[in-house]
């Protein structure tokens, strides 16, 4: 069977994130200045063919940690849709 | 109060996402064969003060459609946790 998997990779909360850092910078010249901290991060959607949903996370798993993700800088949670 | 929030943006359906072609083949690569299509985004995490979580999900749709996507190829959802 066919499963959809969410891949979501962060940057560590020990780490700073230039990226959101950015972000927060060009929201506020938008004079949008609710928002206290940006962090940026990927989201990878993966179909992946597996007997069970089990399965497909344990693939995806082994997936985030053999490429997607580094683990030095950043962590990863696996959502089965 | 000060709300999580997360704004997924991924590349439109109808477009191709050689980010994520390049994914797949790495994959392989790596011989992980299971994997039928991947597809790559970004997942911004905000940090929202809002009297509530209604204003806090408005403002960052407003974000994300001045910023965050660019709505020619990419989508966006926005879900307060």
């Amino acid at each position: 069977m066919l499963y959809s998997v969410e891949v979501k990779v962060m940057p560590l909360k020990e780490l700073l994130d230039p990226q959101g850092k950015a972000v927060m910078g060009g929201l506020e010249n938008l004079g949008i200045q609710e928002i206290r901290d940006v962090r940026v991060g990927k989201l990878i959607a993966l179909q992946i063919e597996a007997a069970d949903a089990d399965s497909a996370k344990k693939i995806a798993e082994n997936a985030a940690k053999k490429l997607l993700a580094n683990q030095v800088m950043e962590f990863f949670e696996v959502r089965v849709l």
